[in-house]
């Protein structure tokens, strides 16, 4: 079986125990139309649900029993959902797994509290955990949860940042520090070490799994850089190079700021500077076609494979004396998965 | 000492008390400049700090040391502030307390991330709660603080429904519903509440505090709606007619789309269907002028009142055994000053 085909197979079934769980989360009751049939509709259209099943795998991996780490699994999925509501927003984005985003579906305040309401709802599968996990586990988890939302705000704070000061000597260590905190955290580093507590009891090694966590993650985002720029109209569910109409600083980009000519940059921070809306397809075009000529997609490319490389090495020491399982072999074959994908 | 004299005694008091515990859940750490500094503005222009205070008060009046109540108090100012924000960005309000609002001063994306990151914070201080309270009663304080945090969303997601929608056929009745889920159960039920819990270690009569909480939080809001027709420009901190501008759906408009002729009727409508940007100066004072001829803000001022008189009542029956103390003489005295206070 090939490393895709395991993951896809394996996120099917995490994604089948996740269901009926995160189903149960959403409130079925009042305000419907203005508060809960939005949150049912952005949950609805979920994606991969990478996040839950990265956190569900790692605690059977370790042998337990998955549906132990269902309540942080949810809580992943539901912080995830609110996290994307409020980006789309500070970000103008109308388009999101291939449909109108909240805000462009009902205006902007009703999906400000929409967000909130998930973010909120996100704690909830946390406290109820107690019965499954014990107080002591379950007040560990909610004090690294609150740690991990916290850290990918301030990642968002940092990238929001940038662009409204227009920040162009930016250099991949820059952009390492803010996507360590606005992606990893979440994304790869809590899921891994939840599963891992839930998984032992709290005797895993944490440090290694941070450490796989964060190259696991980078590699995704800067994958995820690379697609925004690669991906047809359509195919990756969002606006097409909608990093380039947001100003994302993404690694591409910092490439570019840093490696072309002067009457280049000059140019290129001026667009930098532009509103959204005053972006221009001929403009966007113009700096996608830059992008092209100065390699910078394909820096991306070779940065996203090189740490992809740094995970697998720290896979193999995270996860030295587990036992071979399905499980443990779906968290290898992410490694491949995140700088393959095409979505 | 007259009623308010007692309140801006303890008022100062209890923000004493609370001042130093909230400063130390604001951290002051990168990033700084885009999120951190934003949280300390925010919260540094806080205002009567009324939502701790009640819940300091309560727990003190119930004979316990009200340091006990410190978490809670601060996690509710905390979210507090995290509203305000957002309501803020959802409202389009450009003053607050007397300054520019925070999306006003640094744009609406990084203000939704500041809201979120005072939001998150809020649950720190529960989180850190268990030294002083043991692991039950925290764990059973922290439900109630996110059942209280879900409600007051659901509240605001009604509003905002309604004025998305203009909704124009309300009675007193819908309104209080409103009321009851958007400002009551964090302004005052869950104040009240958790003093109780800590200062009784959960032994309080919840339901009468619950009912006390009811009237009280109802008879601040429509004095908050008055207030915002009656105070001149500068005096409220806050935009002046705000409301008007806003179309929000208070005691007073209620009052008017009901008792107005039908071609003042048909005239209102069409000016609450306008966008915010859209209402000019002139519309707005007619309204403002039909609310007085109709005497609208009159009848707000007796239903105010009238739920202030039922709150004395339940008061009574919430704090019967309770021993005379300053606490306590704070709390009957918020009856009137809700009603008479003209900030």
């Amino acid at each position: 079986m090939t490393a895709s085909a395991t993951v896809d197979d394996q996120l099917a079934h995490y994604s089948s125990l996740l269901g009926p769980e995160l189903e149960s989360y959403l409130p079925r009751c009042e305000p419907d139309r203005y508060l809960y049939r939005l949150l049912a509709l952005s949950v609805g259209r979920r994606g991969k649900a990478l996040r839950p099943s990265i956190c569900l795998a790692t605690c059977a991996a370790f042998g337990a029993d998955p549906r132990l780490c269902l309540g942080p699994a949810v809580a992943l999925e539901l912080v995830h959902d609110a996290f994307l509501v409020h980006d789309d927003i500070q970000d103008g984005s109308e388009r999101r797994r291939g449909h109108a985003t909240l805000h462009a579906d009902v205006g902007v305040p009703l999906a400000i509290n929409a967000g909130d309401a998930l973010a909120t709802l996100s704690f909830r599968p946390l406290l109820d955990a107690e019965s499954r996990l014990g107080s002591s586990l379950t007040a560990r988890i909610l004090r690294e949860f609150h740690h991990t939302i916290l850290t990918t705000i301030e990642g968002q704070a940092i990238e929001l940042g940038w662009r409204k000061d227009n920040v162009c000597d930016l250099g991949l260590d820059d952009y390492l520090g803010m996507v360590l905190r606005k992606t990893c955290c979440y994304t790869t580093i809590h899921p891994l070490r939840v599963g891992a507590l839930v998984g032992t009891r709290g005797r895993a090694d944490l440090a290694a799994l941070t450490r796989f966590g964060f190259f696991l993650g980078a590699a995704f985002q800067i994958q995820d850089d690379v697609l925004d720029l690669t991906s047809g109209p359509g195919g990756y569910g969002k606006d097409t190079d909608g990093d380039l109409y947001e100003g994302k600083r993404s690694v591409p980009l910092v490439h570019l700021l840093a490696q072309c000519r002067p009457v280049e940059r000059h140019a290129l921070v001026q667009f930098l500077r532009l509103d959204r809306w005053q972006r221009t397809v001929e403009a966007v075009d113009w700096v996608h076609a830059l992008l092209v000529a100065h390699g910078s997609i394909e820096f991306a490319r070779n940065v996203a494979t090189g740490i992809s490389r740094a995970a697998t090495e720290s896979f193999d020491c995270a996860f030295r004396a587990v036992p071979p399982t399905r499980d443990l072999e779906f968290l290898a074959a992410l490694v491949d998965f995140v700088v393959e994908r095409s979505s």
